[in-house]
């Protein structure tokens, strides 16, 4: 039977190993192993469970889409986005822009809904490098930043000083009017298309969709204005909850952990990704950009009070 | 109102010119202009229609997905291609694949259809570079290949001595088996998601979607197999056909024209795009991948038998 395309998806196949496949005496050269091989090697602490404090759930009639908020990225647009959730502020409102192979965005277009004093709320496109700040560079060139890599398990970029989350497939932003300054936290967006990567350092980026990407990305695009807006405001998708994992009762949360960066496995994960070693490459790429690496995530069970 | 990030698509405003918008008795310095400008200032002959003969209507119920194909990059899959067209081959079959942020793929996976014979087929996921092989560099590097810039309209990348078609959004190719020639043409995939470049030179890609993608990037996503298969065959899309469009009667046409890349202003186009213009951006990008650049299309009228 064909498999097809499908094929390349399998990552569990075995490979030659070669003479790598004897017993060393000193340490052994790094074998190329499939993602599968890598991740089931993986201990406990390679893992981070999501934070309920930071961690946002938007119920949709489809299903829920887990976002997590980055706290040392956009710590005052964080602050407005939770006192947003905890005011229930998007319940009822809808998602309202479909752009193809751009975002999904969010908000209150018809200025319906009356918004808690947020501003003034400073840009936070980018942020100083610090010694504590974490980032885990990529060895991999890329053409808009000096340096790629990620942070919290999210695509990140450095200049010399700065450092800045990136947009890739799932990244959460701050919608703004020119105003560089005008963007609150109320008007949120996802991107669901190739890395709009010119939005960098433009933007607020605050997050990152970690499960629910497949309820965004398959909404019925919207026509109007050139900008995916739906034409109808019955066809807008309506947001039945948007709240912290925090304040939802521990039985009815959805319980993330991803593999951290910060350990020597994401390496090895990365490279498997790189370099593909399952049967159907016939040539490994050498090379990847920060937002074709997908860091792989996983539901666990409730952890105890 | 806010407009939030919606303001970024708006390319029609007006923008500063500061000194250069006096007379010059040489040649003016470059301008910068909006993509809107760029395009308001084209020519007829900027644009290039598709030839019917390569090009594919893919009608689905929602809609119609117009293709082009690359006779330069991949003649024998084309051929094929062609000839399951003309055999009305995928009319009554289904898109069986939607891989969230990966593909859409359609073909026979019960092989209830009788296959002509179409093998065996070459590989054909490059082809060695020529001087009539049409290739229009793109100044901005690229982490896999050497070179990266367009052919018809399509993403290409090449070696010092390869060219091939690369994985961008919208990008059609030819599903295959673990063997590198098993790949007959009558399994087809189309990138809805973050350009999965690895595959660069390990699969055909043989066309692109101009139009419609959205028709695509909307089904919903398969969960089988971790493959994004549809779990059940009554969740498959049906194809109501699939034909070439000079094999549809000129009223049923879609008359398409995209912007050629041999031609000045395409630069000017990438540039507008490279770095915006419009009001919303603060920081210009100074770097565009391959894949960020939508080349432009437009519908036209019926050209004259």
């Amino acid at each position: 039977m064909k498999r097809g395309v499908a094929s390349l998806a399998r990552a569990a196949g075995l490979i030659f190993l070669g003479h790598w496949a004897v017993a060393f005496a000193q340490a052994p050269p790094p074998k190329a192993l499939t993602t599968a091989e890598v991740l089931a090697a993986s201990k406990a602490d390679d893992w981070r469970a999501l934070d309920p404090a930071d961690t946002l759930f938007l119920d949709l009639a489809a299903g829920r889409v887990v976002i997590e908020l980055s706290r040392v990225h956009a710590p005052q647009h964080v602050a407005a986005i939770k006192t947003l959730a905890r005011a229930r502020y998007w319940d009822g409102l809808a998602i309202n822009r479909l752009q193809d192979n751009f975002v999904a965005q969010w908000g209150d277009p018809d200025n319906k809904k009356p918004l808690p004093k947020l501003g003034p709320m400073p840009p936070e496109f980018s942020r100083p490098i610090a010694p504590d700040l974490p980032f885990s560079a990529l060895p991999d060139a890329d053409g808009w930043a000096k340096q790629v890599g990620f942070t919290q398990g999210m695509a990140a970029a450095r200049s010399s000083s700065e450092q800045w989350l990136v947009h890739c497939y799932g990244a959460l932003g701050v919608g703004r009017d020119n105003e560089p300054d005008s963007g609150l936290g109320n008007e949120l967006y996802v991107v669901i298309g190739q890395s709009p990567r010119q939005l960098d350092g433009n933007v607020a980026v605050v997050g990152k969709v970690w499960r629910g990407m497949e309820l965004l990305a398959s909404l019925p695009r919207g026509t109007a204005g050139g900008l995916g807006l739906y034409e109808k405001v019955e066809q807008r998708v309506p947001i039945r909850s948007l709240r912290l994992a925090s304040d939802v009762p521990a039985s009815e949360r959805t319980n993330l952990e991803v593999l951290r960066e910060d350990r020597e496995i994401f390496a090895r994960f990365v490279e498997s990704r790189r370099n593909r070693r399952d049967g159907w490459y016939v040539r490994p790429a050498g090379h990847i950009d920060v937002c074709n690496v997908a860091v792989p995530v996983r539901e666990v069970p409730a952890t105890r009070p």
